[in-house]
């Protein structure tokens, strides 16, 4: 029933990637610490190791297709498809995509959200790996997956780059993954 | 003065973009033909070959870095900036980075916008290539011309997957492109 645990990066690649984060104190509101992914994005060593460990992923689990869910997966995921080979599907934000959508809504701290994928955008035979750069309290994550089994399409796993292992998002991922994997590539 | 015209994209990659690219008509509002990529990116085989040319264009440019403006353009940078091996930036969309920012507003049709990119994302021996979706009216490309500049760095260039050629955007950003060349893969 629990979602895999993950083996998560290789100390060398873990280092590389923990040097490229920077902690942000009270961002996006007081008396929480952003962990900034920017400085990694700028490097293009540490941006393709990254990538390379999706892709491993992708190949591991067969994926067919990634998701990317706005803003900073998109930034995350769309590398790893190129780089596997396999098709990019965005899923945003409430209102932002034009063609015919299924939505999920999932509960925030305070009221909840909504994210929408196109309704086309996966066929029965996928094996979908959604990518993120932050597992918190796995909200989007866990809707995305609803999304992806909704359109009738396998969850291949959840790959993020940083589990905030403080958090509850790997409890409340777990129930919905089912079999499938979630790997994260480093917890802080 | 006037920007360098593209020579756009050969034939053969110009009809396999154009055959992943939908229209789709009213959106966001009436009256409005909205250009769709998402069969794009969910072609792995399309999306890397537009991967490519955009690289193409990085290394005949000399980019050291590629700025991606939020949301879709992440989607089409990153890739480009992992497989150059150059390093990515994002350009957002005020508030969202957590970092010291410079900001730039732009004029919308009917009022303003702004966006922001780090103060320290780029330094002066920076020659930075902006990859976008489209280039309509130009407001937000032209904003992060003027961001790269600020922040001491060189204009590579400004790629765009499409320009929208009965909008003005590419006579608003002559003059800020000065000799910077804008190219566009293909032109509806």
């Amino acid at each position: 029933m629990s979602a895999v645990r993950a083996a998560g990066a290789g100390e060398e690649l873990r280092e590389l990637l923990l040097s490229r984060i920077t902690d942000v104190p009270d961002y996006p509101k007081p008396g929480v610490m952003f962990k900034d992914i920017t400085p990694l994005l700028a490097d293009a060593r540490a941006f393709t190791a990254l990538t390379d460990a999706f892709v491993a992923l992708c190949e591991r689990y067969g994926a067919t297709k990634v998701v990317g869910l706005e803003a900073r997966g998109f930034i995350l995921a769309a590398p790893v498809a190129v780089r596997a080979g396999v098709g990019f599907v965005p899923v945003r934000k409430a209102g932002k995509l034009p063609g015919a959508t299924l939505a999920q809504s999932y509960e925030l701290e305070y009221g909840s959200a909504e994210i929408e994928m196109h309704a086309d955008a996966l066929t029965a035979g996928d094996r979908v790996l959604v990518i993120d750069d932050v597992l918190a309290t796995g909200g989007t994550a866990e809707a995305s997956l609803k999304l992806i089994r909704r359109a009738g399409a396998e969850v291949a796993g959840v790959a993020v780059l940083m589990e905030l292992g403080f958090l509850p998002g790997r409890d409340r991922l777990a129930p919905v993954l089912g079999d499938a994997p979630l790997e994260a590539l480093i917890t802080v």
